[in-house]
């Protein structure tokens, strides 16, 4: 069975629709698409440092559509691990948890990875939207689109435009 | 650089020390060691699964002796991660972050990991105290000695007594 890392925030947690609604509460009107996309997401939200420091940020972040069921059909032929980056926002770790123990309860806590860097994981797939956590693994690479690696090259990793399309390359 | 993976419970924090704390408030005598050597830790203490739940257990538990010096002489010559299965016990997580930051200060959150699992990891030397981690792991394993490994033979596991000796093997 081969083992298949997924990130949380960008590919299960819909973390750009959280980035919205907060910077809509700060600037009173919510910001176009167009105006994120291909921009780093520390730049394109002002105050994006402390968005993810808030209490709650990352437990009401909506999920991603499509990910639960495909993903409960990926643990079905796939060693899955989730693997956050969670370690630089120590509130978020029991939001996370509870995150994911309300949305994809099929994941058991033997299958979750708090990290700091992923160099430290050994998989056979990783499904990151973060090319710093993609250009450094291994294995088979898939980037999740999100608005902040929209424009740029995927290079060696297959680009996944969305939940179906990972259901295409991996089922 | 080699990459060495450090497990908590039982390497860097004296956790046996708090068992018997704990058990000797229940019971109202403190319990010799050797009642509990050779024994599992869960047969060996009755009421451990109160205590790894109960607030306060992860954040206050003792150093082991020589740990803090000579893991930061590690952190010099060695990739160090600190890789913990603290996923069974949710409410641990942000005691062992504010543990690590307070004693072992030297330590970032990128070298922080986790896990319920530690098949994941990706390293070439392992030190831990329990065999099921060490007996998966592809690389250099050391297991470092707690009572209830203490009479089992350590097999292809190098067995360290204590920091001076982990020093003395990987310094």
């Amino acid at each position: 069975m081969q083992r298949l890392a997924v990130d949380m925030d960008g590919v299960l947690a819909d973390v750009y629709e959280q980035f919205f609604r907060y910077d809509e509460k700060d600037f009173g009107k919510r910001r176009p698409l167009e105006d994120v996309v291909g921009v780093e997401e520390r730049k394109a939200f002002p105050y994006i440092n402390e968005y993810v420091y808030t209490e709650g940020f990352f437990r009401t972040a909506p999920i991603l559509k499509d990910s639960v069921g495909i993903l409960a059909a990926l643990n079905e032929v796939y060693e899955l691990f989730i693997v956050s980056a969670a370690m630089e926002f120590p509130q978020s770790l029991p939001e996370k948890l509870e995150w994911l123990n309300e949305h994809f309860k099929f994941i058991s806590w033997q299958q979750i990875v708090f990290c700091g860097n992923k160099t430290i994981i050994d998989a056979d797939i990783m499904i990151d939207d973060h090319f710093k956590n993609l250009d450094q693994f291994k294995g088979i690479t898939i980037l999740f689109s999100q608005p902040h690696n929209q424009l740029k090259n995927s290079g060696r990793h297959k680009r996944a435009e969305s939940w179906e399309q990972v259901a295409s390359l991996l089922l």
